[in-house]
């Protein structure tokens, strides 16, 4: 309907390359986890092949974005969306970092007796993954209400952390022996926990673009929208 | 002796509320990690205060470089320094949370017999304190032989967390009842592990800027430097 000005179809490329690159990172964290899950440390080598991916989707998007603002020196919104864009690929690459830190423990995991059923860890992946995925689908069709859902996501993966960061100080305190693979298990934890962090730092971006409303550094995303 | 320009006086500006965004995060990992050395629970709120302080900052410097990329729409190499700044200031708002993360667990060790001598985690601190500094400076000045150093100080960080993780492992594995404490110390030293990666972060985005190489990516600073 609209005749698209060039820059509009470069804005597209844009977007088209940011949300490859967030499946691929998306992607990334399924593999490192199922690695873990299903004991297959071959699906961990998927995660270190799509970490070069990433990384030099990384370079090529933030060409991109300098590009455009040195070329078409963008006004306003599309000011705004092509900052936000450095600094959201800057979250992706870090977070294709923690899958690979995922990937790196799941192999040592891989090579003892499992210390316990993963059943808290696949939940937080899975919702990790939902994270990734709806945080970037939130950038590019600027919606702050789908953005506000991803931090609400990122409390759920804290109070997993928590639980299995309890359990597992349970298991070390019984027995010693268990407390490597425990700590494995923390890191890996904490990894997905980064991981959400990252998804809710950019979901804060997106807010903050959208409704120009700084809810960064406030406690209750909820408290915003109730006043 | 050169005229100054309009925009090069707020150029000057953003170097200046960079260099005292740098100074406050510094300021606010040493306040964390003396009040967990000296047992003083009061310093720990240093860090709080200083953290509003830092976010404050943050905005206000975001704003300013969007305000210089929509109204003096620059080129070339303030180009890259302008969109450099965004994201050095996101990597630094997240060290200042990395340090109130550190006097928070500074807070809940103090109440507890200390574990052990705290001999490694002071080192930690005081490099990553230098690489925070110094990286800035080395960004304020293009100084990318400076960022080099800041990148070949972050393998010394990573080398003292091992130990000490080693060393609590330890702990955890002789007397179970040390397990709480030692977990608190391994998040302090993660914390400040995170801390140095975001200064080197830093230091790629420099090398970068300054070089127009991309080191990133690539296992080494070194191999770089010699090939």
């Amino acid at each position: 309907m609209i005749t698209e000005t060039h820059f509009q179809k470069e804005l597209e490329e844009l977007k088209g390359n940011l949300l490859k690159m967030a499946a691929l990172v998306e992607e990334s964290i399924r593999d490192a986890v199922r690695s873990l899950v299903k004991r297959d440390s071959e699906l961990a080598q998927q995660t270190f092949a799509k970490e070069d991916r990433i990384n030099s989707l990384e370079i090529v998007i933030d060409d991109m974005c300098l590009r455009l603002l040195a070329l078409r020196q963008p006004m306003a919104v599309d000011l705004r969306f092509i900052t936000a864009a450095m600094k959201i690929i800057t979250d992706l690459e870090r977070m294709g970092d923690q899958a690979v830190n995922i990937a790196e423990r799941a192999i040592s995991l891989n090579q003892e007796p499992q210390l316990k059923p993963y059943i808290d860890i696949p939940r937080m992946a899975e919702i990790t993954q939902s994270m990734v995925k709806d945080v970037l689908d939130a950038f590019v069709t600027k919606d702050s209400k789908l953005a506000r859902s991803v931090c609400e996501r990122d409390d759920v993966v804290d109070g997993l952390n928590d639980q299995v960061f309890r359990e597992l100080l349970t298991y070390m305190m019984s027995d010693p022996k268990t407390t490597p693979r425990a700590v494995h298990l923390m890191i890996v934890c904490r990894c997905l926990e980064r991981i959400a962090d990252h998804a809710t730092n950019i979901a804060e971006d997106v807010i903050f673009m959208v409704d120009a409303l700084v809810i960064k550094h406030h406690a209750d995303v909820k408290e915003a929208d109730g006043k």
